[in-house]
């Protein structure tokens, strides 16, 4: 992202409105005293709990980031009284203030003209607003409709940020030395306002003074975790802030503090204590660490998915580039299919059942006959809710990676309902992947 | 549930402390005037967007299934200064308070403290919430530590509510008829608190006064649903209310009103005007429909995925039930699978590349005689942000649908990202079944 970007997205778009420049002379613009935030997110959907407010969380971590720190969040209704309030009730000591919601093309949106109306301006027809709705039609091969025509009508107190992604404008209001920024709910949009113009605006004004580092791991549970680091580190809570966020990806923890050289000491020794149950210390998702291993060291990956229905693949495949070390992959729900796709034995299924070491072995070992692929990741098990036998509950998993001469098998036990069954085991398979490459080196 | 779980769970534990019962004489409590609530979560973890803020969603969602309208969200930190603000600033129309977080065994939540003292009471030690400790611990074969017993510390002037699922009790202040109903944030901590306890006493006080309903769509751009629906129906945003939700699963409409005739008139008639482009009138996701589809007409369907990359079949896969319609899928994100799995003539795949009209085609034929099953459906594209040629841009992708003697061909021009063009391919995939499929009716 390049410096200046700031300067080409903000458009003026009438004669009062001030161009950013000016506010950079500001005491309060220049100094690095930390910058204070609140987020107002409105939205009907929101409180009725339809939609869950991940821009919120979204906009809070990017703004940490760049060392602003949000104080607030509020939800409320599209509804005048609540829009104003929400404004008056903004803290004396925040600088910033994001607002977004109620700017899309249909009319149950009030916030635009409420806002307009608040910072004592006016909404007006923008030329300039205007062709750029026709641009955004016109690339899609459509043209705007009447309705669209009011994405071009603008407060004459405000500055325009750029949608890229959408016909509705961005707005930056200025009080009392402090910056509104009003943007629509729609995350995408949303959120390419926030990283093309707005944060690397911001942070220039800003500076990160805590520093946070994270382990994640997987495989550990928690109270382990903390035994571990209690019994050698005993006052580790005293010096830093330490947090344990335990999910399906496994448990992360965050270490905190002004003491820069602290927190990195203690984010190594933690991780020496942990072991290879650490498999990050950034924000990387677990199939971003087997693809980076495999792309290092020259190795073709492939799966054989019964119960996580082709959820590894689409973890794997999420990652970018991906595609240099995954070719192909098999969603084997049927014994039928493990048995033509892969060349499993009938009689290994018939004997053991579909779920059982004896299968995951026989599905990797024709995987990788079949792809001449370098890992093989087989995994079957029962999803749930139905399916379960006696001796084989809802949970079960069986999963069998191949690599070089060796078949590693590793048997789950994980029941939080069909949908994470399925996201642990791919986890767990992925998990099992690394630790299979990292023993290797 | 029964209707006296109330009694059972709300334990008095000082003499000043009102039971429920003599709340229920109480004007507020007993007439049926739709009820007002908000909810505060108190969480450092939420304001670092470490955390999403899943708790208000749930809470909201539930309070609207009982007829109590969520009038605000606000997040704040576990610091004093923060909390007795929240507090300060609730609505005056308010009835019941929701308050989560801060409730946990260590030393970073203050908020059982400030909250006790604001409300004008005192934290004693309870030897009856101890004893729920000490019963809690026991079932799991542990015994309580020092840090524990802080949890039987409570307020003086509040109800407790019994937490079945951890050792943090909830509590109810009162004031100025308000309930303020304080939880811990752990979710099924909280959730179980409110299903057990305090729903079904909420219930008795209020009712749903309104009816909401939803259509989901597919397919056509929110502009053109509303220019739809405001040429036949000019007045009904005059008589209901009408929101639009836009996603990457398309766009959800939803009306509500007291007269529920009215309303299901409303829906009724914007189905017929939006046609096939509505895939469901309530909560099914895409695949389910597609499931389910198949499941009525004994059909078998299948996958070959490239730029998608597994992410069909994961959704087919989360629906449960599936593998009696789903029996396998081919992820064939290389050329050499394309042509080894499915048969791909490679001279096809040199002519016109793998993102082209002839190689989905080409895939679907394969995919259909491989394994026999009755639908097929077929994906290729440029996922992004690499991999764009000259005209074949990030965000181009071909499906086909292969069904009884035809091949429908589609092409897809939509770039929000890798994952969203994966997800939004996926869905478009699955449309183009659900609208096959009813064609064929």
């Amino acid at each position: 992202m390049v410096n200046n970007v700031w300067d080409l997205e903000i458009i003026p778009v009438a004669v009062e409105t001030q161009d950013f420049a000016s506010l950079q002379n500001r005491k309060n613009m220049n100094d690095h005293n930390q910058k204070i935030a609140e987020i107002i997110n409105i939205g009907d959907e929101l409180l009725a709990g339809h939609t869950v407010n991940t821009n919120a969380t979204w906009m809070s971590k990017e703004l940490k980031n760049i060392g602003v720190k949000v104080i607030k969040h509020v939800v409320i209704a599209d509804e005048k009284e609540a829009i104003i309030k929400a404004l008056d009730q903004v803290e004396k000591a925040t600088d910033y203030i994001f607002i977004t919601g109620g700017l899309g093309p249909t009319e149950d949106d009030r916030t635009k003209a409420v806002i307009t109306s608040y910072f004592g301006g006016n909404l007006v027809f923008s030329e300039e607003a205007y062709k750029w709705v026709e641009e955004f039609f016109k690339k899609r091969g459509r043209i705007p409709s009447e309705r669209n025509k009011g994405q071009a009508v603008i407060p004459d107190n405000a500055e325009r940020i750029i949608n890229k992604m959408g016909t509705a404008s961005g707005m930056i209001f200025r009080k009392d030395e402090k910056s509104f920024f009003v943007m629509p709910g729609v995350p995408y949009e949303m959120q390419n306002m926030m990283t093309e113009s707005i944060l690397p605006e911001l942070s220039k004004y800003s500076k990160v003074l805590n520093t946070e580092l994270q382990i994640n791991t997987f495989g550990l549970p928690e109270s382990e975790i903390a035994d571990r680091i209690m019994a050698v580190m005993p006052d580790i809570e005293k010096e830093l802030s330490i947090g344990y966020y335990p999910s399906v990806k496994g448990i992360t923890l965050r270490l905190g503090g002004s003491d820069k050289l602290k927190v990195e000491e203690a984010q190594m020794k933690i991780q020496e204590l942990l072991g290879d149950s650490v498999y990050s210390l950034l924000d990387e998702s677990m199939a971003e660490i087997v693809v980076n291993l495999c792309k290092d060291k020259g190795l073709i990956i492939t799966v054989a998915e019964s119960c996580t229905g082709g959820a590894i693949a689409d973890m794997i495949t999420n990652i970018s580039g991906s595609s240099s070390v995954f070719k192909e992959g098999f969603i084997v729900y049927s014994n039928e299919a493990k048995i033509r796709s892969l060349g499993v034995d009938p009689h290994i299924l018939d004997k053991y059942g579909a779920v059982s070491a004896e299968t995951v072995e026989a599905m990797v070992k024709g995987l990788k006959n079949k792809t001449g692929a370098d890992i093989a990741i087989g995994v079957s098990g029962i999803a749930g809710p139905d399916g379960a036998t006696p001796g084989k509950p809802v949970g079960l998993i069986y999963l069998a990676i191949a690599y070089k001469e060796k078949i590693h098998i590793q048997k789950l036990d994980f029941n939080r309902g069909r949908k994470k069954n399925k996201e642990y085991a791919a986890r767990a398979a992925l998990n099992r992947v690394r630790l299979t490459l990292i023993d290797d080196e």
